[in-house]
């Protein structure tokens, strides 16, 4: 069987767009939920390219997630800024507050995002990268589903917690990282699972709070956070800073809402952005030059920087498009020819 | 030989204070720098403790350290409050602008310190559980000197970097972290070198880039990040965020600037303060009631939650008063009777 031809970044824009505006979404959120799935697609991430198309129909189906839902800013003119994504999913929120937050950062040189009761599909990179491309350092959490024990613990508490950063380079993408603070995806577990291999040690324990290699016992047990303690803190701060501060769901509540991992979890989100050229002002440095130093140097040494793999994937995607297989793109006509009703 | 009696934790301020305005601190300067190191020794932190004295009589007999810097605030009056060190240590700097620093965070719902030009020996926590007991979450970071590859490189080039948090807890201690982003601190490692005992794995590399057990070989090449490439991108993170964006020095620099690391380092720092009342008040929730049923749900799968051990020795201390070795009581009526002469 010949491998389906590549198709351009933009074609497979159009198509997840009308896909989504099939299923009910305004123009703004079709818009906005079709950026960083295809985002995802074009850098390879396939955790959270196309393959996302059937979470998001399914919450939709389901009543979980407003399609239609417009956000809401709430700006108190201080440091903090909320927009409160009113049942929708957590992208189309963002991107109607970013011009702000981004004002507010260059103006008082800090400023936090709140987004309030989101539906939260996205790997956090996408805002944090758009964050750093205005100029801004910036810090992005959230909260997930419970499915992770505290260090020294035995039963899941604890979502994936991801934790994202940006940091601004002139000529060049920006430094970015993105990682769940679990050793491992559920996702990885679920592979290991299908290929009856056993997952590595130190990644989850069972029910009964032991180490195991089991992925079926893994998957009835808990997963573990990176880094032994020093991860499983910063979990829980994930946990209280996006969760606790906000008012909004900790990853336990967002698991008990839904019922189980099969839906999309639906929590909050906590942006930082800080303005380099405010902080940096009264030293006479340039921070970005700093940073050019810093990480040229961490590059010279060979050690990777994160991201890289996505950039160079980008760059490839956008010069000879994106090859999906013949199944991905079958699942697109028939999303495309029926919408929910493909579910 | 018996033991010595206990003293009083007010006893041993007075000590310590009196040999710091003895090397020439000023009144503020020298009660600023006594806290935090009687904090230590009070809570068995002996990293942290009485230890430190002598590395501070150091600075300021080798004209490192200002002992009479004053420092000085520098507001905006926006969410970012500057505080110049003006080369002294960095602990007056931080509590001469800690008051304005909770004030704006209650303010504005976020605010940073920036503390600029300062000599850094403390821990962090004792800064974060100082705003935590005001009623705020915090973030903490600095870097240091370099002696930590990036995971996959082969030479030092970020600080031990440490991260700090805490987090307001209504009944009791604060919940606060703080660590060394690499896997272990170089004192560990000397101490393995004069036992003669392997350091364990994946704790450093040789001078070569290469994984080393021998405690003489790590010395002279890197030690690790904590958590493999995650914790790499967090150091990498401390050194942005606390070196480059404020335009102060990255680990590197303070280890030039010094010419080894035999002197405490020179740099800035940078410190968050969130405000839960702010973030939350549109919730209709208690971010401090949400933030309980986590941290005692923790506790309760009976997994440490950090700075317990800390907070014990303190009641211990408090009721029991501390008890010093012959030696380390024969140290302090050394420094009390001769000064920077006993150097």
């Amino acid at each position: 069987m010949s491998t389906p031809a590549p198709i351009s970044v933009e074609e497979l824009h159009q198509r997840v767009q009308s896909i989504f505006l099939s299923c009910g979404l305004t123009p703004q959120n079709a818009e906005a939920v079709t950026d960083v799935i295809v985002a995802g697609e074009r850098d390879h991430c396939k955790s959270h390219g196309i393959y996302r198309i059937e979470g998001c129909m399914r919450v939709i189906k389901e009543g979980m997630v407003k399609p239609d839902a417009i956000p809401e800013i709430v700006d108190t003119g201080k440091a903090v800024i909320e927009v409160d994504a009113n049942a929708g999913f957590s992208n189309p929120a963002f991107f109607a507050a970013k011009e702000m937050l981004v004002a507010r950062a260059k103006e008082t040189g800090l400023a936090a995002l709140v987004i309030r009761d989101c539906l939260h599909f996205s790997a956090l990179w996408h805002d944090v990268e758009a964050l750093a491309e205005e100029g801004l350092a910036a810090l992005s959490m959230c909260p997930s589903y419970a499915s992770v024990a505290p260090t020294g613990g035995t039963e899941p508490l604890l979502g994936t917690n991801p934790f994202a950063f940006g940091w601004p380079r002139p000529d060049s993408h920006p430094y970015v990282f993105d990682f769940a603070t679990s050793v491992a995806a559920r996702g990885e577990i679920e592979l290991h699972r299908r290929a009856g291999t056993p997952i590595p040690e130190g990644w989850a324990i069972d029910r009964d709070g032991n180490p195991t290699t089991d992925p079926d016992a893994a998957l009835a047990g808990a997963m573990l956070p990176f880094g032994g303690h020093k991860g499983s803190a910063i979990a829980t701060m994930v946990e209280l800073l996006a969760g606790a501060l906000l008012g909004e769901f900790m990853s336990k509540e967002a698991l008990e809402f839904s019922g189980g991992t099969h839906l999309l979890p639906r929590h909050g989100a906590l942006i930082l952005a800080l303005d380099p050229t405010t902080f940096s002002a009264r030293s006479g440095r340039d921070p970005l030059a700093e940073g050019e130093r810093l990480l040229t140097a961490i590059a010279g040494q060979g050690a990777r920087l994160p991201s890289q793999r996505r950039f160079k994937a980008r760059k490839e995607s956008r010069s000879q498009g994106i090859t999906l297989s013949e199944a991905e793109l079958a699942q697109l006509d028939l999303f495309e020819a029926k919408g929910l009703a493909a579910l």
